[in-house]
């Protein structure tokens, strides 16, 4: 088999590994943890749903691609939880040295190309890594309140915690941020997010 | 909230289900059984990192979303293994129903774009859906030949019920369907698929 296709095999079964890399977020329905990959998914199908709420003009074959890929480091550097201190003061170093790792597997040309667009969803500076960046929150926020907040219950997450990371969906789309608001009011009102 | 984007949440919302359908392929590193969600993220990674092998040329952003979204019917319909000879008899008319139930969850434009989307998938005749059916047929392949054709062994399949089924991986991309017979060659003499 010719060398360049070789490696992008042995790039696609390695990342078959995201499917056993665990998240903190539960399938609606009070179900098991959900991985990276199934997160992946559903992050990319929402982009391509709730395009029309983008701030910005968007390229949505790029987003798709970025909310695809965006986790792929996490074989190697494992799922920090958005609310884990400790893990987010180590989490940039642990995923750049996964990223050399795992994309060195691609031929020179996909490892450039796809290394360049993990670290624009990081940046978060294009219109395009910040509505990603909307869905990367979203998609845990929708399946959480869909389970009456047990994952922000289970951890003692603070209101102020949680609007803290969605500026990010803000900078993406305000639209969705309004909805993000009217979930995060009502979870609080509930006590299921510490004031 | 606007009632176009609670339909297009209450949408996104249902699919989650799509990760609790479950496969006949397993894992990589024989792990377990593989699902529906896990699938489409991975086919469709595969169809961007491999479009160069397409016979046609392609729009790749709609072969992503076709992969993404072309098992969404299963939540309602079930898994249909591929050499299920009795459920293949049913799949259509239970895939149908399914997708008229599901999609009509959208907004009525996206309801329409995604029914066309997978019904353009289904009738495997424009470039971008035969390379996602060649897409559809190589991802449990290659889990299934990392992990020794175990998955063949299983369910005692013959080489002619696979090989009837990569025709559609031909049609997509002369070269993909080249690797796939390499392999499946190979796991005919080690005995792994009946003759």
């Amino acid at each position: 088999m010719d060398e360049r296709l070789k490696k992008q095999l042995d790039f696609i079964l390695e990342i078959d590994k995201e499917k056993n890399i665990l998240r903190q977020t539960h399938l609606s329905g009070n179900g098991r943890r959900e991985n990276d990959a199934e997160h992946a998914w559903h992050m990319a199908i929402m982009a391509y749903l709730l395009r029309e709420y983008s701030n910005e003009e968007i390229d949505i074959a790029k987003v798709m691609l970025m909310c695809l890929i965006h986790d792929i480091v996490e074989i190697e550097a494992g799922d920090t939880y958005a609310y884990d201190e400790e893990g987010l003061a180590t989490q940039k170093d642990r995923e750049e040295a996964a990223k050399e790792k795992l994309y060195s597997i691609l031929p020179g040309d996909q490892k450039a190309e796809l290394t360049a667009l993990f670290d624009e969803f990081e940046e978060s500076e294009t219109p395009e890594a910040k509505f990603a960046h909307a869905m990367d929150n979203l998609q845990p926020l929708l399946l959480n309140n869909s389970n009456g907040g047990s994952d922000w219950r289970e951890h003692q997450v603070t209101a102020a915690q949680v609007y803290a990371r969605q500026g990010k969906t803000r900078q993406g789309s305000e639209v969705l941020y309004e909805v993000t608001d009217q979930i995060l009011k009502e979870h609080i009102r509930k006590g299921n997010l510490r004031e």
